[in-house]
C-alpha cells in the first residue's frame, strides 16, 4: 500500500515552471537531483524545462505514471486530479495551497477534488504541504531545500514550519531519513495511513509524527497497536493545554481536561508521546541507530565523578536499573585501569584517561550480562580524546547488540568528538539526564513490542432494554437520567441497587423484605424537591414494622409540611452498607470516543484528583492498569488491617461498561457514582448513574 | 572579603615549573597570559622561567604578595603554606592533589595544612581542586586550559571535571564568567564563602554552583536567603537519588527520603535548583544576559503555527501567563503584518516573514504594558532570515529592560542566526520548553528578590522543663519517649491531651471529673503489653458512674487474665473527639539539621505520601507553605460543607515546635501524631507522640 507514492517509477510535475525560484520549479528541480526513473514536466505553455521535455497535460505523456505532483493555483486542481484519474495515475501529492485554510471557498475546492480523487480511487497528500520524500528511491517530491541525508526516521509532520526544521537539524546532525510527509490538510491520507504503509518499510526504524489533532481516534489506536510490535513510534502532540478550556457538563469530562484522551490512547496503543522537541530529537537519534536492550541495566563508563553521579542520579529517576557489574567483570577492570579508578557502576576512568581505556573499560561492561546498555560520559579535561572516545564507541557498536550512548559534555574541546559521532551517525546527548531518557524510552519500546495483547472479553447482554430504555427517553423528550439509568446498567450484567416505587404501605413493606434488610424510603412527589426537610427521607429501616410506622409517619408529615402537595408513592431502595467507595465515569472524546474514568470515591475524586483514564473498549490489563494507576489504590487492597476489595469483579465491571458505551454511541456521558466494592469474592454494586443521551 | 583572591595586584606560583606540559607551567603560563600585576614563580631549582625571575621561597620575594598558588607535591604543602603566612600572604590556591581524597594519610596532610593556615589567618581554597580564575582581574589562577570569555556567570563547582565542561560550553556560546571556583576537597573556604563573596560583585549577574554536598547547612540557607535578594543563585545538586538507601528509624526519616532537605532548604532560601545540565545551562545564558521581567506575562512572535503552539503550551505547563494583547497593540500589527497574519498571541508573521516583519511586530508587543517579556520562535522556511532575526533581536535588547528569549528550532540553516547571537552574547533555547523553563525561572526570581521575609516568631516556653524531662531521661538510660514526652510539647505552648494515673477507683473519678468527660481508662501493669486482649483498655467513659464501674470490672478482669500482674494503677486520659488528625514529625538531616513535616493523618500520610518539609527555624510563610502546600489541604479549609479548621492556631503549632527543635539538638527525632485540629477558633491538641534523644 501506498509503495508507489514513495517508490514511483515515474512522476509528473503538473505545474513545472519555467521560471527560477517558483515552487513549481523547485519541486522539478528536487526531483531531478536524485530520481532516477521517469520525469515528466506538465506545462501547456513550455516545451522544456532544465532540458526535460513539457506535456500540457498528463494525457499527453506516452508511458504510464506512477505519481503526480500538483502545484497550480487552487481553482485548476480539481480539473488537474480529473486529468490523473483519466491518466490512470493512483498517487497524486497536491502541494498547492488556498483550500480549507484559507476559507468557506477553498473548503469547497477541497471537497471537489476530494470527489473527483475518489471517483477514480485516487490517494492523495495534501492538499498545502511541503510534499513527500523518500532518500532511497531519491523521489524528492516536495519543495524542502534539499534531499536530507539517508537514514531510518520516517517523518510525518502536520506543520510544514516543523517539518523544516526537522530537515534542517537532520542536516546538522547527519540522522538521516527514509521517508518524510507533509500532510498539510489532510484531505485524504493522514497520519494512520503512512504508520500502515512504513509498518514493514524495511528502511524505517523508527516513526516519528508532529499532530495537532488526531483523525479518527478508533482506528488510530487499532493501527497504532500493530504497528508499535514492528516499529517504535514516536509523537509529539501539541495543543496539550490551550484547549484546556473546552467546557464540560460531566464530573468525568471535568476530570478528563484536554489531554487525558491522547495520553491514555497513546499508552493504550504502546505510541511514545514525546513531551517537547528535544525528546523528540533525542529519540529519533536514539531509535535511528542504536539497537533495542534486552533489559532496563544500565552500565555508565565516565571519566569523571560528578557527571558520573549525575548520570546515575538520571538514570534513577527514569526508573532505570543501575546495573551490578559480576564480580569477573570488576576483577578484569582492575586488571588495567589505575588503582584509583571506580571499578564498580559507573565506572570511572579517571580525567586522564586515553581513549585505550575508555575501550577497554567500554569492552568488559559490554561483555557483562548483567549490563543491557552503556551510557558513555566524557568530559573535556587536560588529557581527554574526544575524537579518540567516538571512535572507541564506533568499533564497539559494531561488535555489539547492546545501545551505546554517547554523552559528552561540554563545547568547543567536545565538539570535536561531536563531529566523529555525527560521521557514524550516532547522535551525541550533551546532558546526562538526555542519554538517561533516551534509554529509558528505548527500554520502554522493549516492553512495548513483546507485550501480549489480550482482545476485550465480550459479555453476553441484553441490549433490547438499553435500546427500549434510550428510545423511550427520547420520546418523553428526556436527554439526562438518574436513577432510571440502572437498568441499563443490570441490562448489561452490572449489578445495582434494587429500588421500587409503591403506592400503598403493604407494598412497601413486601418490596423491603423482598429487597432485604436494611432499606431506605423516600417521598415521591412532584412538588418536593428538598424531600429530608420534609421529613420524606428514613434510611435504616431494618424490620417489617420499622418500614410500616415510617410509611405512616412520612404521610403524615408530609401532607402537614406540604399541604396541597401530589404523592406518586414512596421509593423503597436497597441500603448499601460497608465496602469501598468507588467513581467511575464515561465521557465522549472528540477524537477517540468513550473515554472511561476510575477514581475512589469522596475526596479522592473531588479534591485529590486521584482519577486514571483509558480510552474504551478496555482489556482486562487496561482495567487493571487503571485501578492500580491511582495513587490511592492500597486502599482497595486492604491497608491497616482491612480485607481486600473484589478488583476481580471491579476489572468486569469496567469491561461491562466499556461494552456498553461502545455499542451504544448515544450514551454521550455516564457517571456511576458511588460504585461500592465490597470485600473480595463478594462483588460491586452501582448505587447511583447519571446518564446523558444524545 | 575574599577580595584579593579575585582581584590580586600580585601572584606567586610555589611550584612553577620550567618543564611544558606541567601543571606547575601551565598555572604561570595562564597567569602570564593576561594578568598585569606582579607574578614570583617560585621554584628552588630555577633562576627564571618565561623569562620572569624565579624565588626559591616566598620569604626571598621583595615586594609583598596577595595571593598564592601551590602546585607542589603533598608531603611539601605545609612547609609552604607556613612560608606563605611568615611572609604575610593571606590568600592561598592549592591545587596539589593527594590529600583526603586519597585516604587516611592524606587526610592527616590536609589537616595540618588546616592547621598551618588558620595559626596565620589564611584563607584557603582547595586542596585537590582546578584553581580560581576572575575574568576583569585577569589572573588565572587555575590550570585551565585558557581564559573563558568575560562574562557575568560567576561559578562555583564541587566537580573539576564539570568545570571544565563548563568552561568548555563557555567558550562555544560565548556566555562568559566573572569568576570561576573549582574548590576540590573545601579545606576551608566553601560555597557559603563565595556566595557572600560575590554577592556585592559588579560584575556578577547570577551564583551558579554544581555541588554534591554542603557544609553547613544552616548557615548556608541564612547566607543565601540574603544573597539571592541580590543575585540569582541556581545550584544543581547531584546524588540526588543513590543516597536514598539511608536507613531511617522515624516515620518522619522514613519520609524524607535523601533529598527533601535540599528541595526545601533551596526554596526557603531563594536558590533555584536545575533538575538538569540543560536547565543549569539555559539559566546560566538567560541569567548572565537577560534583565528580569516584572511579571509572568509572555508574548510570542513566531513565523510558524506548529512551533507556536508548542511554544504556547510549553509556558502553561510551567505556569506562565499567555499575555493577552492590548487592542491598540492588535490594531497596530493588523496595520502592517499580512491578513493571514495571526494578530493575537502568539503573533504568528508566517512562513515568509522577512526580518523586518519580525522587527515591526517585536517592538510592537515589546510596547505592550501587558507583556512581560517575548519568546522569538523562529524555524527555517524558504524565505526566512535567520541571520536578520538575530540582528533584529540584538537590536530590540538595546531599547527594552523585558527579557527576548530567541528560540530558533532547527539545525545548519538557523545556526548561522545562532552565530549572529552569540556575537551579542544571548543564548539560542533551541527548543520552545527550554525558552519557556528559562523565562518561568527569571520570573520566578522576580519573585525571589522582592520577597518579605519575616523573622520566626519567639514564643516565651518553659526550656527548664524540657531540660528536665531530657535530663531524667537520659539518667535513666532511656532514649526513646512516648506519653513522657508529652510534657515538653506543653512547656512549649503546644496543647496536649491530658493524662494522669491513679490508683484507685475514687481518684479516678475525680480525675475524670477535672478533665470533662469523656475520658479513656488503661490499666498499666508492666507485665501487660496488649491493655486491650485483658480487658485492660475502655474508651467512651462519660460519667462518674461509668468511670467507678469500668474501674472495678477492669481490676477484676486483668487479675483474672493475668493472674500475678502488679498493677500501678490506671491511666486516665482525655478523650479527643471530633477534629481532623494531622501528623507533625521532626527529623534532623545530617546537612541541614531539624527537618519539620507535616501531612494529613492516616491514609494521607502512610499511603499517599503527601507531605510537606522546610527546615526549622520555620517563619509564619514556612507553615503555611507546609499547609497549603500538601495536595489533600482543602480538607482543611473545609469541604462538603465542613466548617474550616483552626489553621491559625496549626501555624503557632508548628512554630512552637520549630523553636523547640531549634532549642534543643538533642531531640532527634520527634512525631506528633496525631494532632487533632478543630474548627477554627477553637484549637489543636497533641494526643500523641514520641520522641528520640541523642
Amino acid at each position: 500500500m501506498l509503495e508507489k507514492m514513495f517508490y514511483p517509477a515515474s512522476v509528473a510535475v503538473i505545474g513545472a515552471s519555467q521560471e527560477k525560484g517558483k515552487v513549481g520549479r523547485d519541486v522539478l528541480n528536487n526531483l531531478i537531483e536524485e530520481f532516477k526513473g521517469a520525469i515528466y514536466p506538465i506545462n501547456p505553455k513550455a516545451t522544456e524545462i532544465e532540458g526535460i521535455k513539457c506535456y500540457k497535460s498528463v494525457l499527453d505523456v506516452p508511458g504510464s505514471i506512477d505519481l503526480a505532483v500538483i502545484v497550480i493555483p487552487a481553482r485548476f486542481v480539481a480539473q488537474a486530479v480529473k486529468e490523473c484519474g483519466e491518466k490512470g495515475i493512483k498517487n497524486v501529492i497536491i502541494i498547492s495551497a488556498g483550500f480549507k485554510e484559507v476559507g468557506v471557498e477553498g473548503a469547497r475546492l477541497e471537497n471537489e477534488v476530494k470527489e473527483v480523487a475518489k471517483s477514480y480511487g485516487i490517494r492523495i497528500v495534501g492538499p498545502n504541504c511541503l510534499g513527500v520524500l523518500n532518500t532511497y528511491s531519491g523521489c524528492n517530491a516536495s519543495f524542502a531545500k534539499k534531499m536530507p541525508p539517508r537514514g531510518h526516521m520516517s517523518i510525518i509532520s502536520q506543520s510544514g514550519a516543523l517539518g523544516t526544521a526537522i530537515l534542517d537539524w537532520s542536516e546538522k546532525t547527519d540522522i538521516g531519513f527514509a521517508n518524510f510527509v507533509s500532510f498539510g490538510n489532510k484531505a485524504d491520507l493522514n497520519e494512520i495511513d503512512f504508520m500502515q504503509a512504513w509498518k514493514d518499510d524495511k528502511e524505517t526504524n523508527i516513526i516519528l509524527a508532529y499532530l495537532e489533532s488526531i483523525t479518527d481516534g478508533q482506528r488510530f489506536i487499532n493501527v497504532a497497536r500493530e504497528v508499535s510490535r514492528e516499529k517504535p513510534i514516536v509523537i509529539i502532540k501539541s495543543g496539550r493545554t490551550s484547549a484546556g478550556a473546552r467546557a464540560a457538563s460531566s464530573h468525568t469530562g471535568s476530570l478528563a481536561g484536554a489531554d487525558a484522551a491522547y495520553d491514555s490512547a497513546f499508552a493504550q496503543c504502546g505510541v511514545i508521546r514525546a513531551e517537547t522537541m528535544d525528546e523528540f530529537f533525542d529519540l529519533a537519534g536514539g531509535f535511528s541507530n542504536q539497537p533495542i536492550p534486552k533489559g532496563d541495566r544500565v552500565c555508565i563508563v565516565t571519566n569523571a565523578g560528578g557527571p558520573g553521579i549525575i548520570a546515575t542520579d538520571a538514570c534513577e529517576r527514569y526508573g532505570l536499573k543501575i546495573a551490578t557489574l559480576s564480580t569477573e567483570t570488576v576483577d578484569k577492570l582492575k586488571t588495567t585501569l589505575p588503582p584509583a579508578a571506580n571499578f564498580y557502576n559507573p565506572v570511572d576512568v579517571l580525567g586522564d584517561a586515553p581513549a585505550r581505556l575508555y575501550e577497554f573499560a567500554l569492552n568488559t561492561v559490554l561483555a557483562d550480562d548483567g549490563v543491557d546498555g552503556v551510557i558513555v560520559v566524557a568530559t573535556p579535561q587536560s588529557m581527554t580524546d574526544p575524537v579518540g572516545i567516538a571512535e572507541v564507541i564506533a568499533k564497539a557498536k559494531k561488535t555489539t547488540d547492546k545501545p551505546i550512548l554517547p554523552c559528552f559534555v561540554g563545547g568547543v574541546v567536545m565538539d570535536e568528538g561531536v563531529k566523529v559521532l555525527r560521521k557514524y551517525k550516532l547522535l551525541n546527548y550533551n546532558a546526562p539526564e538526555r542519554a538517561a531518557y533516551t534509554m529509558r524510552m528505548l527500554t520502554k519500546y522493549n516492553s512495548i513490542r513483546n507485550r501480549v495483547f489480550e482482545k476485550p472479553r465480550q459479555f453476553e447482554v441484553d441490549k433490547d432494554t438499553v435500546r427500549k430504555v434510550i428510545d423511550d427517553a427520547r420520546k418523553a423528550g428526556i436527554s439526562v437520567l438518574g436513577l432510571e439509568a440502572l437498568p441499563v446498567l443490570e441490562a448489561y450484567g452490572i449489578p445495582t441497587l434494587k429500588y421500587r416505587i409503591v403506592d400503598s404501605a403493604d407494598k412497601a413493606v413486601a418490596t423491603a423484605k423482598e429487597f432485604g434488610y436494611p432499606v431506605v424510603m423516600k417521598i415521591v412527589s412532584p412538588q418536593i424537591v428538598h424531600k429530608s426537610d420534609v421529613g420524606g427521607v428514613r434510611v435504616g429501616l431494618d424490620s417489617d414494622e420499622a418500614v410500616l410506622n415510617a410509611y405512616n409517619k412520612m404521610m403524615r408529615d408530609v401532607k402537614v409540611a406540604v399541604p396541597h402537595c401530589q404523592i406518586s408513592g414512596v421509593l423503597i431502595q436497597q441500603m448499601a452498607v460497608g465496602g469501598k467507595e468507588v467513581i467511575l465515569g464515561v465521557n465522549r472524546d472528540p477524537q477517540f470516543g468513550p473515554l472511561i474514568m476510575f477514581g475512589l470515591g469522596g475526596i479522592y475524586v473531588e479534591v485529590l484528583k486521584d482519577v486514571q483514564f483509558r480510552v474504551a473498549p478496555l482489556s482486562e490489563h487496561d482495567a487493571l492498569g487503571m485501578i492500580y494507576g491511582i495513587k490511592a489504590h492500597q486502599l482497595l487492597e486492604g491497608v491497616r488491617g482491612e480485607k481486600p476489595a473484589d478488583i476481580e469483579k471491579l476489572v468486569e465491571f469496567l469491561q461491562r461498561l466499556s461494552q456498553l458505551v461502545t455499542d451504544f454511541p448515544e450514551i454521550l456521558e455516564l457517571d456511576i457514582n458511588p460504585v461500592k466494592v465490597y470485600e473480595k469474592g463478594t462483588g460491586c454494586l452501582a448505587l447511583d448513574a447519571r446518564m446523558t443521551i444524545s
